[in-house]
C-alpha cells in the first residue's frame, strides 16, 4: 500500500432506515425514495443547526458489498453497450472502500433522526458522516462530464 | 453504538502531495493550491476515463487528527462571535470519523496520479476514494444556507 499507510477504522454514527431491502428499479426512483436517518442518541446535540440548511451530503457504507470482488473495469450502470471505464470514474458502489457520497434534502430533523428525500441508500447502511451542503464549496458551476454519463 | 452495526475498515487508495504541512491563512487560499494524488499502482487502471471529467469529488482522511477530543459543540470557522453549533452542522474536521470531501478541478492524469486544483488536504493525507463529479446528483439547484455559513 501506498507509503506505508496503515488501515483506518470508521465507527458507524447512525443508521439509515427506508425498508428498502433493494435498488428501486428504475434506479432514478432512488430520488423521491425518503429515509430516516437515525444518529446514535450521544450524538444529538451535534446536529444542532444541521436543520437550518436545505441540503445535506451523507457518507454511508455501502454493507452488502463485501470489497472483495472489485474489478478495476466495469461498465456504467452496467449497460451492456456502454464502454468500460475506470472504477474511479464510476459512481459504482463496487469501489475498493465502498463509502456512498450523496447529496439530499433535509425535510426535517427531530431530535437524534432526520428525515431525508433522496438517498440511495439500502436499508440498515451504515452512516459514516452527515455534512451540511454548501454550494459555494460543494458545487462546481462550470463542470463537464462525458458523453457516456447518462446521469 | 447504532443498532449493533461494527467497525470498518478503509484502507488508503493513495495520498496526497502538496508540502503543505499546515493550512494557509487565509483559508480561502485552499482554493488555488495545486495538489497531486498519487493512487496506489496496482489501481492505476481503475482510473482510466476519469479524465473525462473537469472535477472530480475526493475522499480524504484528515490523518493528524486523532478524534480523540471531539467537542459535540464548536464555533464556525472558530470564530469567536460565531454561536455555538453542532460538529455535523459545520465542516469541521474535528468529527467521529475525520473524512474530508472536496469537489476540485482535475488538471491531469498521467498514469496513476492526479493533479488537482483546490484540495484542501495537508501534505501526507491519506485518500480514501475519488469520485467523478457530476453536476445532476451531486449538486442541488435550490439549496439554502443559514446566515451564519460565510462559505
Amino acid at each position: 500500500m501506498v507509503g506505508g499507510l496503515s488501515e483506518m477504522t470508521l465507527r458507524p454514527i447512525g443508521v439509515v432506515k427506508n425498508g428498502l431491502k433493494e435498488p428501486p428499479t428504475p434506479r432514478s426512483d432512488w430520488e423521491a425514495v425518503v429515509s430516516e436517518i437515525v444518529i446514535d442518541s450521544s450524538l444529538t446535540e451535534a446536529l444542532d443547526g444541521l436543520e437550518e440548511f436545505s441540503h445535506i451530503i451523507v457518507l454511508f457504507w455501502m454493507h452488502q458489498l463485501t470489497g472483495s470482488d472489485t474489478p478495476l473495469k466495469q461498465r456504467p450502470m452496467g449497460r451492456s453497450e456502454a464502454p468500460l471505464k475506470g472504477l474511479f470514474a464510476l459512481r459504482t458502489p463496487n469501489r475498493p472502500n465502498p463509502i456512498g457520497k450523496t447529496t439530499v434534502r433535509l425535510l426535517e430533523r427531530r431530535d437524534n433522526i432526520l428525515r431525508v428525500e433522496g438517498l440511495d441508500a439500502l436499508d440498515g447502511s451504515p452512516v459514516i458522516d452527515v455534512k451540511p451542503y454548501m454550494p459555494g464549496y460543494d458545487a462546481a458551476a462550470d463542470a463537464s462530464v462525458p458523453a457516456w454519463v447518462t446521469n
